[in-house]
């Protein structure tokens, strides 16, 4: 690749806007002089922040003023028709409007949705987008979606999004043929809801590399790639996840800071944990894939730090390096004429 | 309470069978000389296993000798229809017939939900029976229900979960007013799907003491006594917190046995590691309620050990003694009555 790629950034979202948005594009740009990063919200913060930061006269970064923000609890509806200018709308038109190939925002995730969606449009083929994560296991990691985009899905929507995420593992991960397994209560045939086992028989056609139903356990500890699912079950799923690693956590600080002798143990330990907590931190699997659209949208936690924040825009880097809407888009016509001429 | 206590345990049941159950209904023993455990299942071979415990005139243990086995694989409708002498449908039979206050199987769910649903019908004014257990959570534990006794379980139905969970932590934790949340994809009312939103409507009448939608996270972090969802989503969330907690464990392992210096490290921080696994030792949990039967019957994990199986014969007694299916009918009584004067 030597044509160089501009991501746009919604400088203004998140719980933080400024303050990680700003350091974490100079981390990035630390390491990739051939990217450029398209800051978008209220210019005056923005070039105030970079005098700030030293970064006033970088090559790698450009500011497209906004004059609106959309709040974190603000609605969707609401966003769309009053926050015309709002810095995450701005962001998106820009992906739009080619001035850049993606954009980043850590704002809220229905405003962000339902704009990305009626600015970009969806890829000929797909109803509905779904965003889709990469999550720490046992074997590397996993990709999962839908992770609340949608809250009820058909049967052709869940095969629609085993076919998006099967492409992004496969552009990210260079996979051949992921290995796609599509969520249930239980690995028997007769097991599970109506939808999920019409979405099993198309599944079962042959386009992907389908390998049946998995559990809840298989995201964390089995070799499957992708794991499809609908927004409601995906949402639940991820909350409870972080949940039950939260609660861990809590349990190990405690019992390490019990007592005198505790503590001593910690100080033994406490390098050990950390490599372990570097292997499943959250800040790593920043940066969630709005799939599905005519333009590559990530979504960033709304409460990252820094480190976080940049690790999303490197998701986005990667996912216009590997063309991933262009993949989507194609192999979506391959599978969409077979099934016409069968 | 004076009254003698009989638990009907299914010897047969489990991925140990014999081996797990005598054991544990021997450590149970040891403690309850007030309780008498009916053991259901092949009597030639419990007595050559009671045998070899020395417990062969024990007089807390009763045999009654079934001559079949509901297999772990098996279908419901199968186990139902051809196994009517099974140790699984006997251990509920004395349930049935008041020969036993309460079951406990490790028995296959489908079988065994299907059987005493079948075998002991429902209470009044319950439609479906549920499951629920408790879990761990930062604040002590969380009542969790429906875990997969229903795949698609309609606004009403959850309304009766919610109940009958509140009714459960009630009794076993002594609270006065239990405080219920619905798991849903975000605490705002406009969220969530049809059912769930219809749902908080009828839980909001004041009959419960309902706090509102619950996310994924609160399960395990939050001060919510009893979580409802529907058995699909409750038993995918159950399964992916069983998935994170193994892979957690899983790293932590890997990184402790590193090398010289982090097995060195290992030796002062495993008693306290030791300490942190034990309160969320899923032994320590084992033993779910099927609520909404007229009778009590508990599901222990299949491949739970002696500890664990011990443990869901605990849960037992406690239903018993804190007669819960009985609690159960009258709080219902109570609140249809209520809606009819309404």
């Amino acid at each position: 690749m030597t044509e160089k790629i501009t991501i746009s950034l919604d400088v203004m979202g998140g719980d933080h806007g400024v303050d990680v948005v700003l350091p974490a594009a100079k981390r990035v740009l630390e390491k990739r002089n051939d990217v450029t990063l398209l800051l978008v919200g209220d210019q005056d913060i923005i070039k105030h922040a970079l005098d700030g930061l030293g970064l006033a006269e970088h090559p790698g970064l450009q500011i497209q003023h906004a004059s609106q923000r959309v709040e974190m609890d603000e609605l969707a509806s609401r966003a769309l028709r009053f926050k015309k200018d709002s810095s995450m709308r701005v962001a998106i038109n820009m992906v739009k409007e080619g001035r850049a190939q993606a954009c980043v925002s850590a704002g809220n995730t229905g405003a962000l949705m339902a704009t990305a969606r009626y600015v970009l449009k969806t890829l000929p083929g797909i109803d509905r987008p779904a965003i889709c994560t990469s999550l720490p296991s046992m074997m590397g990691h996993t990709w999962m979606l839908d992770l609340g985009a949608n809250i009820d899905s058909s049967a052709e929507q869940l095969f629609q999004f085993a076919l998006m995420g099967s492409v992004l593992a496969s552009a990210l991960d260079h996979k051949e043929a992921p290995r796609v397994g599509l969520l249930n209560v239980g690995e028997e045939e007769m097991k599970g809801n109506e939808v999920v086992k019409e979405a099993a028989g198309l599944l079962s056609s042959g386009a992907l590399n389908y390998i049946g139903f998995v559990e809840g356990t298989d995201v964390y500890c089995s070799d499957v790639d992708v794991v499809v699912c609908d927004g409601f079950v995906g949402n639940i799923s991820l909350k409870t996840s972080e949940g039950v690693a939260k609660m861990i956590s809590h349990f190990i600080k405690k019992e390490f800071t019990r007592n005198i002798l505790t503590r001593m143990a910690a100080l033994f330990a406490l390098p050990v944990l950390k490599a372990f907590r570097r292997q499943i931190d959250p800040r790593r699997y920043n940066g969630a894939s709005l799939l599905g659209l005519r333009g590559s949208v990530i979504k960033s936690h709304g409460g990252a730090d820094v480190l976080a924040f940049a690790n999303a825009i490197n998701v986005a880097i990667e996912v216009v390096e590997q063309n991933v809407p262009e993949r989507i888009k194609s192999r979506l016509k391959i599978i969409l004429s077979e099934r016409q001429a069968s």
